[in-house]
């Protein structure tokens, strides 16, 4: 029998609660053993919940109670669950979280001090939710040098840019409909300006290439900018507009980390990754490209991310599988104007031939509604920007500018 | 330094050779171990092969051989790799393999000698070639009932009908493109009857069900009767053709299994799978549906897969991580009769309304050519068969029938 603590229990932590419960048979046919929940952490009122005998209000309880083998920390944010992971940790119990603010900032840490004690932290569930990613990028695919990885990493921009691209949703009315349908949060900041995503990818690309990279170090652009002529210029043109956490490595070692909305041909499978799932891409010297698709969010999908880490820690138990990473470097993340992109570019329709005279080998993408659509070659991000600019210093107004996938 | 020896030299063979060599970085950094190449088993003329120094001809030297923990077979079929996969497990070493043949057909049979020797027998290359599928679907999903698993498994077929529906190049001419651009074989009677995917569905419902399916079990139908007209029909109507192994659980704890061809709606991420590419879709009672694509096939995607299992082998060193499930069972694979289902149904264009008659819920989709196609509501297929098979004694010729995913 595995005893086990769930600190926080909101969505997802009930989640894991109900998942272990429901599904105790899988649970023996996958370790053999059972799990126990033997306490919740929590300071709301539990009282009426079917689990209030073990809810406990003081963290020591947990933290010295030998019995507790595994922590899972579904309190989210980095204060109390910084402090309470930590603890866990030093106490030498494994922890498992969906946590990904705290990961994304304090991951690194937090895999030291886990180990120093030879115990796990394990966070498949912070990104892409439900879907299995972290564990297949650091072990199925561990023999490869990751050349990229990217992915729709937020399901609640993608619900909205499903909505956009698919009924001519204005953005506004696409977001009023996502937090109508609890797809967005009444204050839809992190989701909306690609904060979410950002701390995904900056996990991403910490396993993917093992050196650290904070979420600080991202560009991160969301998508409150994109408009209805943007994803109706993509769809004319066989191409989606999505909102991408990407990270690429470069010839020496750096790598290139942003988070923004992309231009994707609608014949690569990421261009079918609509409404609220999730799609992740990894592409490794050997194996290629690879997708790994699914609920990014939920209750359910999540718990199932989170015990997959509990069987994981209760199969091995005594040993440490945890994934590692090396301490970050200022100079690691490498200036976005270096990379070599293509654009697409909207301006005012009369400023076609201005736009085409500064771009002469960009792709036209026609004309919709009062405005002109192009595609640029790939240069340099630093050339599209300077011609840009000198555009802009003779009037010609840049309504749009996407970067292609 | 871990030694290991290579079982047959050809495609595979070398290309874990070749991954090993050149990732030999990735290696110690994932495992912090060396891993060196000590045997090569062949009985090819290998003297021109860079390697030809570790190349013996009797697999005893192997067997015998106490530094050999790891023994990669990568020969093919039933045979001879039977023969030195058992006796390489009794003699209490590791096996990793991309014999989808040899597990689907012994690999019940070898898990149970690799759990008494306390031995891993992996075969992540198997399904999906270099495709993370395996390890996500015991370990990250582990916890999930799993309601269905099915997906494109072979590249080939895959191939064939993408060029069929995309360009509308016939069924010969599509499998002479492939042949000439090597995807598929001189002898291409496994791919296109559907026996290769039969191998790898039948390896998936052993795993994501627990209990043996022998391919014997499994209903196999491949792509030759499928037509221009079909794809042209499902292109006019949202839909695409494609070839799914499905394994699908019933609420009595039977299964069905199957390989034939589907039409999918174009909207599903699966339909986006192109080429020589696969796709693995998993839905699971917590995670709902996830979906997992890559490279099927090919030299180093597959060696990416094999040696992700070798690496996983040398981190847990001495304990056994091997999946296993129980014996199979003659009732386990239901009648296909019983399972209910939509089908697309294609007839001359004059027997339109006849067929409309006997199906009238049946949704028209228009005619092409002179033929007229159909979809039916989901129904019994025993139904489905009996009313066409009323048609076909009043002279009604079913052109195709097709089943909707």
């Amino acid at each position: 029998m595995i005893k086990i603590a769930i600190l926080g229990f909101g969505n997802i932590g009930s989640g894991v609660a109900q998942a272990i419960e429901l599904n105790q048979d899988k649970i023996v046919q996958a370790t053999g053993e059972k799990i126990e929940l033997k306490y919740i952490v929590d300071i709301a009122d539990l009282s009426a919940s079917p689990y209030c005998d073990r809810v406990v209000r003081d963290f020591a309880v947990v933290e010295q109670d030998p019995e507790i083998s595994i922590v899972v920390e579904t309190i989210g944010g980095q204060r109390v669950a910084y402090d309470y992971t930590r603890r866990a940790l030093l106490a030498g119990k494994n922890v498992v979280t969906s946590n990904k603010e705290l990961v994304s900032e304090k991951g690194y840490e937090l895999q030291q001090i886990a180990k120093e004690k030879g115990v796990n932290y394990l966070f498949e569930a912070a990104v892409g939710g439900g879907i299995p990613i972290l564990r297949p990028l650091t072990q199925c695919l561990a023999i490869n040098h990751i050349r990229e990885i990217y992915g729709i990493l937020n399901g609640t921009t993608n619900y909205i840019l499903t909505r956009m691209f698919g009924e001519n949703a204005g953005f506004e009315e696409a977001l009023r409909e996502a937090q109508a349908l609890g797809y967005a949060e009444a204050n839809p900041q992190a989701d909306i300006d690609g904060i979410d995503a950002c701390r995904k990818i900056a996990i991403l690309a910490d396993l993917a290439f093992g050196v650290n990279v904070s979420p600080a170090q991202i560009y991160t652009e969301g998508i409150r900018r994109i408009t209805v002529a943007d994803t109706e210029f993509a769809r004319q043109n066989g191409y989606v507009v999505k909102l991408l956490g990407r990270a690429v490595k470069r010839a020496d070692g750096k790598i290139y980390a942003l988070v923004a909305p992309h231009l994707i041909e609608k014949t690569r499978p990421i261009a079918a990754v609509s409404g609220v799932f999730n799609g992740i891409c990894v592409n490794g010297d050997l194996v290629g490209e690879t997708m790994f698709y699914g609920s990014g969010a939920g209750k359910l999908p999540t718990a199932s991310a989170v015990t997959g880490d509990i069987l994981d820690i209760v199969r091995r138990q005594g040993t440490c599988c945890t994934a590692s990473w090396s301490e970050g470097r200022a100079d690691y993340v490498a200036d976005l104007d270096e990379m070599n992109l293509a654009y697409f570019i909207r301006v005012h329709a009369q400023d076609a031939v201005r736009f085409q005279k500064a771009f002469p080998d960009a792709q036209p993408f026609g004309i919709c509604g009062d405005s002109a659509g192009f595609l640029t070659e790939v240069l340099p991000t630093v050339q599209v920007n300077s011609r840009l600019e000198a555009l802009s210093s003779k009037g010609v107004e840049i309504l749009s500018k996407i970067r292609k996938l």
